[in-house]
């Protein structure tokens, strides 16, 4: 009869993991006091550390909760189920503390001597796999390969977040998604694939 | 005869330029002390206040001071020029400090409560720059919009360089990006174009 107590323990880490991710998106690393993530999870410290360790263990937590948030929405496949990851993503960065932190982790690790690729490797693997599906329904032009192709997305989408965010607050960041797209397309793409694929910044909102 | 005291005050500024930078890209902006910063340029306070007022001033100018790295070493023109600064660029930052410390206080200044988008906004100048030309020349396709284009590159180049660093420490950043222009490329520039469009990595080193 150990169920019970497993998923209140589930459920208190995803507390915990939302509590941290709102303080490190609104404070960033260094500003995230222990305690205000305390009071904002309603938690002990006691929990913190037997789920996350440190304030370190619950921000690499955070940086690598990204996909969880986009990937379930999703049901498209190939070339469509990449551009949709996107787009939904460009969309979820404006209302969604959880992933908004993931990444202000991902890009300020280096300023709390952080040094931890594995969000970015997580992404590029999901990215990967989209493209070996793309690969085996003949979207892609046969010179490309999968895997450079999703390394450089998951770069790309990164500055191209980090320049919305600057110049707009993010809230141009769908329509840079699609501009990315389109200038990305005629070099990775069959043009029958290109024909097919939707762009509509909505994909991004509607799932 | 104001002319020698000018002059040596500019190479002041310069000299508290290359520490600050040097130290920023070791310790980052919160562990880069002053005194430090001081004991590397091996000049007085004084002159760091006369000369850029603050810590942060000195920071917003190493993160403008980027392109004044690259943009002499080239006589290109164009399309060609805009991917020789990429090479040149995805070099130096293995080799050159002010570069390097840049680039990292522009990706991390949100972790010190800085939102200064100029010194991307500098480089997405220089970008369009290189696109109007290719434009006049006939390089580009017709459907494209070189504002676009510089503004995705800008960003693009950014996160690629905070992949291949956290990946390689920067090592394979010349490949990748080769990489990202023989994508970019068909969905930029006409066929024609593409074809005469020098990719070498070597560029980067040999100017």
């Amino acid at each position: 009869m150990t169920r019970p107590t497993q998923e209140r323990a589930l459920r208190t880490r995803e507390v915990l993991l939302r509590a941290g991710a709102e303080v490190f998106d609104e404070c960033g690393y260094a500003g995230a006091g222990i305690n205000r993530i305390l009071e904002r999870a309603k938690v002990t410290a006691g929990a913190l550390y037997f789920h996350f360790k440190s304030k370190e263990g619950l921000a690499r937590a955070v940086m690598s909760a990204q996909p969880a948030v986009i990937e379930p929405r999703l049901n498209s496949r190939g070339l469509q189920r990449l551009v949709d990851i996107t787009l939904v993503w460009a969309h979820e960065l404006q209302v969604n503390a959880l992933l908004r932190a993931g990444v202000r982790l991902s890009v300020e690790q280096g300023s709390f001597g952080l040094r931890d690729a594995s969000s970015y490797l997580g992404w590029k693997e999901i990215m990967a796999e989209c493209l070996h599906t793309a690969v085996d329904e003949d979207e892609l032009l046969p010179t490309t390969r999968p895997d450079d192709i999703a390394e450089f997305l998951v770069g790309a989408c990164t500055g191209v977040q980090l320049y919305s965010q600057l110049i707009s607050d993010r809230a141009d960041l769908p329509r840079r998604t699609v501009v990315m797209w389109r200038m990305l397309l005629p070099g990775i793409a069959r043009p029958e694939t290109i024909a097919r694929i939707d762009l509509d910044v909505a994909r991004g909102r509607s799932r």
